[in-house]
């Protein structure tokens, strides 16, 4: 497999980073996971726009990293060197603060980032996109800057181990009684016949799946509000389900232990799926570029 | 310089970690700074009971992690393959979950931990210390287990840079209202003629040095409590400085632009600086392996 390095490809096994790197000292990076079809990326704009989001937060500055067309360039290269133009496929792209001598502030500001851009096949988790998964509640013990998509990442670590641990397939984080995110996911959950999902406040991941989510229920008819869903409702929400890069629409059919409505994917749950894999089906089907 | 990676001895330039690594990817990884002098580590039972605490608290294992003599062993060994046994040097030592592919659940048990230890010399910051820092105040943004010594320091660096912009030499965090850390430091405070630190709480890391000076100050017969420091009473401490394993006591004589008490070093801080910096030369001076 090939991987991109600061500026070159290269063999997976021959890419390493300095134990210098602030990626690893600190977590002083940002990252960004891009699901591909037939050679294509999905929704890059959006992408790349949150990664710059999230470089000029941390104020990290490097050679292309404010051009969106340098990343998508490599990403689709590198679907290209790993044979991954057909099918499904995800691209990771993290960037450090890059590798100087430990200091907690900014080292000197010519230290070049790290850039490291992977391919991978992928497999959409169909079974459980059908089946539905389950998930549990827990304390969001999150920094209060969720908003930006750091590598600090320990916290949604720890609750998708307790996750898994519990039988379940996503945590749902809940800060002063009031659903944040997923683990790795966006929470959407139809209460009172309304599709919610909490507003983007810096506790809040913009998902890039989220937004899509958004788009499509506007599209279909279905009535959709950004607004504060409470731990308290979400326990008689009629559907759950959680949004992501890699997980696209998954129903949440059991919630700490406790079935969701029916038990079973529901009505808008699955409409929004359907209208999701049509999405991703049009990235190979138009001649986009 | 040699370092100690992963079993081995190394030269620095060769100590290299995996795209892969946990550190790097999630910031799932503790870390410990010890002061040396003289090619003697100073309260290394502390450090090492407290990275056993995280290793704990973050559940990764691996061989020798639990024998404390394995860890200390490396660093003199360190020491010694760096002609670092006269002076003083620190010893910096980061555990992370190791290299797998990434999932946001913990990797197969089977995934070897990164052990990295490196040590370099270090000169104490004597000047500051003398003339006294100076601290801006910032929200704590970090997450709810800062108890814990992680690497996940994205809003640490971001408040050292902070401090660094404003020409201080340490920020130190507020949260509701209550002081809890300095972003790499542990706050004393001398009010109403009492010394005062923050109890330990899952937001105070609890300091190596911060436990030596209440040590000092209760052998020296100086009020001190753990109690909250809140923000509104520090802007009119007599006293402010913050301690850490490279800030030994560091007087805080100005708060935000504004004079700390008369704007000197007061005498508090500076019976407790003189006693840790002779506890420090203990090391040297006695036969103490």
């Amino acid at each position: 497999m090939q991987v991109f390095l600061n500026g070159s490809f290269r063999e997976h096994r021959d890419a390493t980073i300095s134990v210098d790197d602030r990626g690893f000292l600190f977590g002083d990076g940002v990252y960004e996971v891009i699901r591909a079809r037939g050679g294509r990326l999905f929704e890059p704009d959006a992408h790349f726009e949150r990664l710059a989001f999230g470089l000029a937060a941390l104020e990290i500055h490097g050679p292309g990293l404010d051009d969106p067309h340098y990343l998508h360039d490599v990403a689709a290269e590198l679907l290209r060197r790993n044979t991954l133009e057909q099918g499904d496929a995800t691209i990771y792209i993290q960037i450090t603060r890059g590798a100087a001598p430990r200091t907690h502030h900014f080292p000197p500001a010519d230290t070049p980032p790290t850039v490291l851009v992977t391919a991978k096949a992928f497999t959409p988790p169909r079974a459980l996109q059908e089946r539905g998964g389950s998930a549990i509640t827990r304390p969001d013990v999150r920094w209060a800057r969720c908003d930006i998509k750091t590598v600090n990442l320990l916290p949604n670590v720890l609750a998708k181990q307790e996750a898994v641990r519990a039988g379940a397939t996503e945590a749902i984080f809940v800060r002063d009684g009031a659903v944040t995110d997923g683990a790795s996911t966006t929470v959407f959950a139809v209460i009172n016949g309304e599709l919610r999902t909490p507003p983007l406040t810096n506790y809040i991941l913009p998902g890039i799946t989220r937004r899509v989510v958004l788009e499509l229920a506007a599209e279909l008819g279905i009535a959709a509000r950004e607004t504060m869903v409470y731990a308290r409702d979400l326990v008689h929400a009629d559907e759950i389900f959680v949004t992501g890069t890699t997980s696209d629409v998954q129903p949440i059919c059991e919630l700490d232990g406790q079935r969701v409505g029916t038990g079973v994917p529901g009505p808008v749950t699955c409409r929004l799926q359907t209208a999701l894999a049509e999405r991703l089906e049009s990235l190979t089907g138009s001649g986009r570029a």
